[in-house]
């Protein structure tokens, strides 16, 4: 699936599109997924006006900085009508606008009203430059200190900095005040303990862990304060429902040298869960239970004493952040329990190898079924969606997706991050092609796969494009860079067979994965702000191309960081998703020598992996199609060797030089 | 030459590197070059009590952020020995230290004495944990505020914060008060301007350019703030002679929407600058002449009033920043200055290519005699550095070298910054590459180029790291790319090569260069901090390898970005540099086809540039020479198409088939 965040890039021609909406028209054309925003605006302003607020600033993410999030915190979504997982809102007295990525553009079309601007970046400056515009010299522009990061309320202070302006954060949201008991209540099902086989160590070896670390630091910090999700889950080997496809729960973790106060509802936690939080008690590993809302007020007492507070600035908010005092502060992007957390220790990355073979079995049973379907015309995108979940489902260890999977056929394939919809999956035409995502969680690791197919005959620019996706993957999962390299700087080599040609696409190449945690796990990826790459880190590796209103395609992998063959440690990837690609689509002529090299040696991987599991589990039909579809691609068909020299003559030589050769 | 900073990468295998110095042995070894620093040091350390000073940062800059520097601001160097072009120095009552680049690391060993540590880093965190491990709770750390940048100002303040130890700025610089009459004095040549004939446009229509700017910003600011040397050089059309081989000269302006304050020694103007100067006066592109010394009190008068003065933080030093109140501040990376500056309209990029081709003349000319004189052993890198420098004297329009030109040979060539000493330059041998690195300062244009060459049988080492290095420097310039491309995520590609058998390098890729300005022209290159490649820049491509104490490979050309030959207008590069590659170092083998055909259309690009000007100037053996070394190269022996199939006899037959084809 695509990363959390857009690329850092600028997207291209957001300024030749035309919006599906028409709201020049009389009257307005909105297509009939719009949602009509009018009564909550005018619910919204009245609160403002009562609040002397000229421009209130609403985001996407919750009070964890969470990518998704529940419907409790989808005030965007609700405000807006625009559900996609990231973007941006301001209201003023007269105008409202919506900022989002590339990838949303199109369901943003669908889904506001003409209420909306939509601004078709996500720049926090732009942001700032609209809202100088909207509002006058005097003005209070307003916002939920509990929703906005460190980082991103200094992006907005520079922004307004010196305009006359004043950014007033306000402790009362003001969207909640107007979506009142319509509000959906908060989660209350079970918190549970991850069983020992399934952890990489115990919670008690990961907390020495930190506490050694804090105790190295020139610093000496007598605390760690974790606000993000998947900090506390990670570190305490507990999983809960809290957020859908995530299994993390609401919660806020304060680690200090000498106590550990985990703020949670503790009525929601399994009896072994709680058990083994308090079986150091009391001590050093005894875990203090205290109710989730205690946190602000619990932290603003321990700031008072001689202490020094360690966080991550990436995701704290600016609410907790702003109750200690600035001496008492250690600034980091991120904690270092999300950089442990990041790095796999071997039993971990074993986890998720074997979660992998689990899930190509899944995937292959899946693509032999619609390959089988799809002819016949008996596939529509939700059921493609509920057939692979009910695969996954079927094998050993399986938590449900990761992620609501995705069936995108056709022109929907464009839409980089549609879900699904009732749109026939159809086998030939210029538009035939189908693009499948799905993400699952296992006990032992979380995956996440998406293979592009066609049953029909693909268009010359579809096999192109796809084949240069398609190099691009290849490109970037075979490369060999020194530690300590940022992703940003590498990611362009999933991008250059399609700049070639003038093609990119608009979204991240890459994102971290956890085992049995989000299917995007930060800090790792592709993005600016995402950490160096380190052996023992998984990404996902996800190039694509899409079409406006024609077709999309993604080929994503997830991949192991590990040591390369060099003289000096060196590193490069592991690709541990295990799925051929369609043979369909590929052209071989566009291929390197190198390229075909790799597919190959990574397709005998497959076999020798995925293989075996499918006989044991008498998957006979799957394994034939396992093995028809990862057969060796002749060496001869590749571009270097022949089609470069634009001869055919040469070529058809070359081939049969070549065949001779290998036979 | 090497861009200005080092990369951003942590440098490789810093850990393991011994000092040529012996700080522990009885008595020390310190090897011949190394300066006694201990009075100088003594000497500070007094001012420093005097001050109640514990620990006083000394970088390598001047008030303007100078790159390069006049010797009268190299304070680093004076107090140190030190004297590469980047570094900064901490001293403590009882502690000294420098950090520098990995280009540096061996230059450093050679100059300091053992009051120095030398810290293989340049990271201002780091530089902060020495000093909070050095200096107590209660310290003061002090630096010269009129030496250091806003962002520079804000970093070590971030390191330090919170750690009890206080910031403090201090007017009085202390290195100063020690150098004391021994320091050199101001400048005082001319400052002329230049011809018609070799400005892109008057400087009247610049300011009528970056004043509409200012009038369409959002915020309206009412005055730019030019404190870098370059921007004040470019803005008029004027030059002088203050730093080394950088034609720029000390000087200020504040360029409102009304008025236009030059600040800079009035006598050092020739009469002519003079004259164009104050045509326009009185009114609003009439050029009021004020005392260099008087740009801050002017500046903090200004800013009385009710204006907003817009400038760059990487450059403007928090000396003068801190006079201008904080909401009357229009903060940006760089001024609209720097980025016109960067963009060459149509003349300016005729210019620059003229100039590169009577480069390439003077060039080729220095490779023919070294080619004749080496393996008589009748050269040595002093001889050879001059030598260069005289044939570019010979050429139309000629301005000196725009840097100490570099001739390396051997073990000395692994110094990625070397100049060069006396080594004789020996044509055979496992040590006898010789790397010659020349800039030229033109009236029409800067260049700068390196290439590296070998006389003698190079080992295959040699001939592997300089075929992967040219790999890179091809690969990199012949990418196609996205508008809006950071450099930074580009600048791997001429990494790849070496980084697949384990190599890389510890510099920076390119850097920017001026229209006869400096070589090292901001904000454009392959860094963190530069700006998008946009059509109309130039940039400097530079790969490169080095084996301490054995040998250093570098090539480097000048490049201008063009739009590329795809359908949407995406971007590419034409290399104007126009010297042809060393073929006795080249293993062909290792290269694609792709490769090789660039390089074979690159060579024909300088037939054509080069050969007509070198007939026209009837340097017929020159002549002989360029068609030998622009042979092209056969397209048979490429990788792809033989050596990685591995079969000798499929190599044969392809060259054979492929020479036929192309006959």
């Amino acid at each position: 699936m695509p990363t959390g965040c857009a690329t850092d890039r600028l997207p291209q021609a957001a300024s030749t599109r035309t919006d599906i909406r028409n709201c020049s028209a009389d009257p307005p054309y909105l297509p009939p997924t719009a949602i009509n925003t009018t009564a909550r605006l005018a619910a919204l302003r009245g609160t403002m006006r009562a609040h002397s607020v000229h421009a209130y600033i609403v985001p996407s993410t919750d009070a964890h900085m969470s990518e998704y999030i529940a419907e409790r915190d989808s005030r965007l979504g609700w405000l807006t009508g625009f559900t996609g997982s990231a973007g941006t809102a301001v209201v003023t007295w007269d105008k409202a606008a919506l900022w989002t990525d590339s990838r949303y553009w199109t369901q943003a079309e669908r889904q506001l009203d003409c209420n909306w601007e939509l601004q078709r970046t996500t720049w926090i400056k732009s942001i700032g430059l609209w809202i100088l515009e909207a509002v006058p010299v005097g003005a209070n522009i307003s916002l939920d200190p509990f929703l906005f990061s460190i980082d991103t309320w200094n992006s907005y202070s520079q922004a307004l900095h010196g305009s006359g302006r004043t950014l007033l954060p306000i402790e009362t949201n003001l969207v909640d005040q107007v979506w009142g008991d319509q509000r959906p209540p908060p989660a209350s099902s079970e918190i549970y303990s991850l069983p020992a086989a399934f952890t990489g160590s115990s919670w008690q070896e990961k907390v020495a862990g930190i506490r050694q670390q804090m105790e190295q630091h020139v610093r000496r910090p007598t605390a760690v304060l974790l606000s993000g999700l998947e900090e506390t889950a990670w570190l305490f080997n507990l999983r809960g429902n809290d957020i859908p496809y995530n299994p993390v729960f609401y919660s806020y973790t304060l680690l200090t040298n000498t106590s550990i106060s985990l703020f949670v509802d503790e009525m929601r936690l399994s009896a072994a869960a709680r058990q083994s939080l308090r079986a150091g008690c009391p001590g050093p590993l005894c875990v203090e239970l205290q109710e989730y809302g205690q946190a602000r007020a619990h932290l603003r007492r321990y700031a008072q004493g001689n202490v020094t507070v360690w966080l991550g600035t990436e995701y704290t908010t600016y609410g907790l952040y702003g109750v200690i005092p600035q001496e008492k502060l250690l600034e980091d992007s991120y904690s270092p329990v999300m950089l442990a957390k990041a790095v796999k220790n071997a039993k971990e990355q074993e986890l998720l190898r074997a979660a992998h073979v689990r899930d190509a079995v899944a995937v292959i049973q899946y693509l032999l079924w619609l390959e089988k379907m799809v002819p016949q015309g008996q596939v529509d995108e939700f059921s493609g969606a509920q057939h692979i979940d009910m695969l996954r489902q079927a094998q050993e260890h399986n938590r449900g997706p990761s992620f609501q999977s995705i069936s995108a056929s056709g022109l929907n394939a464009a839409l980089a991050h549609y879900r699904y919809g009732s749109a026939p999956v159809r086998a030939g035409g210029a538009r035939a092609g189908s693009r499948d995502w799905a993400a699952g969680g296992w006990e032992d690791g979380t995956t996440d796969i998406t293979r592009t197919m066609h049953w029909g005959v693909p268009t010359p620019l579809q096999k192109e494009a796809y084949t240069r996706v398609l190099m691009g993957n290849i490109d970037l999962s075979r490369l060999i860079f020194p530690p300590n390299t940022a992703g940003r700087v590498v990611e362009s080599f999933a991008r250059r067979a399609l700049w070639n040609v003038g093609l990119n696409y608009g979204h991240g190449t890459g994102h971290g994965i956890g085992n049995f945690l989000s299917v995007h796990e930060w800090p790792v990826g592709f993005q600016s702000n995402n950490v160096p790459l380190m052996a023992g880190m998984f990404t996902s590796i996800e190039p694509g191309y899409y079409r406006d209103g024609e077709f999309g395609i993604r080929i994503e992998d997830v991949a192991l960081v590990v040591e390369a063959q060099t003289k000096v440690p060196f590193l490069t990837f592991e690709v541990v998703s295990l799925v051929p690609y369609d043979r369909n689509l590929i052209d071989l002529s566009l291929l390197s020598l190198e390229q075909i090299r790799y597919l190959n040696a990574y397709y005998e991987t497959i076999r020798a992996r995925v293989g075996p599991e499918l006989q044991r589990q008498r998957l006979e039909e799957e394994y034939r199609w396992l093995q028809r579809n990862t057969e060796p691609f002749p060496l001869g068909s590749a571009a270097t060797a022949t089609a470069t020299l634009g001869t055919l003559a040469l070529a058809s030589l070359l081939s049969a030089l070549l065949a001779g050769l290998q036979a």
